[in-house]
């Protein structure tokens, strides 16, 4: 796999402060046919699972050899190590807290774990120097992922791993026989409830067709194919365009509507 | 009219999710080449009237050859159409649901119907396949835009068609004779009020000169060519850099201190 | 120094606006191979200190001959000058109300005044025509950076000035004998509040070992390495990854949990 030159950037930074742009200026320092992406800076903060969530949902769009650099780091300065992944696919440069648990998990079922190359980061000499000890995304991760965009291998990076942190899957788990406990990982900007379940979740539980969905004291009844199949201001149920069951209320905010949020449960029954 | 291979990306989709990007992935996986740029992404959910007006005001300064993509889109996996327009200078790629009305009526007048090539999306050969029901923005707009950068035909994507879909043009209104109903279209963000108004609107309402402009039960008197011709803390009246009316206050936030925001009335007057 | 086609964009206009776009246009009608890299929209409106000290903290980390462009400008339309600086690292362009001031001190101090070249902005044909009253970011900065990234020679674009307008320094203040009077001039996203302070100013004051730090009614011993040695739930100092004393709580959000924000201030003692 070659390098795309391309490399998108996962943060919570937000942006109104200069890390983003630092982190841009080192990789364009480095390797100056470099083209930054900005992915998203929105993660909130220090929130791993959404972010983990995020760059699982979208990494695959863009081209091979893309380089994902993804930093929510809470352990900035600890003992956390820096690692960076290679599948057949794309590229991902990460503090090692569980970031790249749903890239790792996948991987490991579509490609087998022969395929995939992790790395400890452990060469200094790819990184900026002085290392500071709170923004490790300016000194070791964006000076790594300029090297991988400009096409250097992987191994040169630092010493071989068996396995990388991860975080417990963000699956929806068996209730009862015929029950599913789901819960929203993300609300995106316009309300909609993305679930941790998905349609293969549904079918292996029995329950694609014509789920009951219980959301609070909201009960929801069958899948409907697009927003515009739903009623003006009632709860729908639907699979999201990521392929997760979501909750949305056409031209409406269903977070608002159903006073729900990250993290909140709901059942699916047959 | 060459393509640039700039791609101009306006949505409501936020940036806190991966929509964005993911198209962003889409265009460049296409055609590698392609430069997309932010236009906005905070267009008031599923308000087309707001980016409308945004398309319309900015696009004029890209490059000739420049690809804009619009996308805003509560109608999604409904009956709408999917357009791409070409003008003398520009290209254009959105849901048919009045997103390009400002563009279409300055087109018409600019150069002429027959200048114009409008065509709905039929082509799927073009498309991202499966076409997700909730997402024709990365499943049939982004991969467009990409083939219009890439230079491909317009005439290639789709059948002609004779008109777009419209909406009623964000127009100031003649009240009582030397009056004109104006409304507020969009609030910066320095909280400047910009009206539907325009120069060409108060000339040939004969209110040029010296014109009164009452908003709530505020009025003010004259135009001021710059906003530091105000006085700190009163509301003005300027033609802004966009060739609108506008209400402002030097150093200070015109809707928080009148209390107006999108849709408000304001009453011209000689 | 040759102009690496690297653009940064800093301004207070938000990214809701088209304010931003149009500049990217105007940028890339007049240089196509220029390359705009979004530094930072969220200055808080007409706040000029905050972006001197934003653009100050990060410009360094891109790539010598990148021209930064910084359009923070509540006297557009006035008689404030409109200037670009080439130091022997970069070129800045701006209006001259301060917003160069830490830039130029520091350029001062390393370079002297002999390495540095100042113009003001006289040369019309340069400008986008006609330039409106309140939009220079538009129709003179956009078009003067473009200029200096396609290669153009700063002095064919104005006058040489020898000096440029400068703000008082954001500078901590001796008070009584081993005492530092710091300021608070950033709160990042994570709450984070950095002070005026650098680790250079506790050296001058003998206060490197184990300073004393007063914020409200709460008191801070000594300095960690890193966020990670703080205990959960309590401030801590620390100097940040831009070489300035900060305030953090680990995993929290110290601005929220002091009370405090931009301008408030610490008093350091030994």
């Amino acid at each position: 796999m070659q390098a795309s030159g391309l490399i998108t950037l996962t943060t919570d930074f937000g942006l109104q402060d200069s890390y983003v742009a630092m982190m841009k200026g080192v990789l364009l320092s480095i390797h100056p046919q470099a083209r930054p992406i900005d992915y998203t800076h929105a993660i909130a903060p220090q929130n791993i699972a959404q972010a983990a969530y995020q760059i699982h949902t979208g990494y695959r769009y863009f081209p091979p050899g893309t380089v994902h650099l993804v930093v929510v780091d809470p352990g900035v300065g600890s003992e956390r190590r820096a690692i960076a992944l290679q599948t057949p696919e794309a590229f991902f440069v990460a503090p090692d807290n569980g970031l790249l648990a749903l890239i790792w998990y996948e991987a490991l079922e579509r490609w087998g774990r022969a395929e995939l190359v992790a790395v400890e980061l452990t060469e200094q000499r790819f990184w900026r120097q002085p290392v500071s000890a709170t923004f490790h995304g300016r000194d070791i991760f964006a000076p790594v992922a300029a090297q991988l965009a400009a096409g250097r291998s992987i191994h040169e990076l630092g010493q071989p791993i068996e396995e990388i942190a991860l975080i417990e899957r963000l699956q929806a788990q068996r209730g009862r026989p015929g029950e599913l406990l789901a819960r929203i990982i993300h609300v995106d900007n316009f309300g909609n409830c993305i679930t941790n379940v998905t349609l293969e979740d549904l079918r292996s539980a029995g329950l694609e067709e014509q789920p009951l969905i219980m959301i609070i004291d909201q009960q929801i009844t069958g899948l409907c194919r697009t927003y515009a199949d739903g009623q003006m201001g009632t709860p729908i149920a639907l699979i999201s365009s990521s392929g997760f069951l979501e909750v949305a209320v056409r031209n409406g905010n269903a977070a608002q509507q159903l006073g729900v949020g990250i993290g909140d449960l709901l059942r699916v029954y047959a």
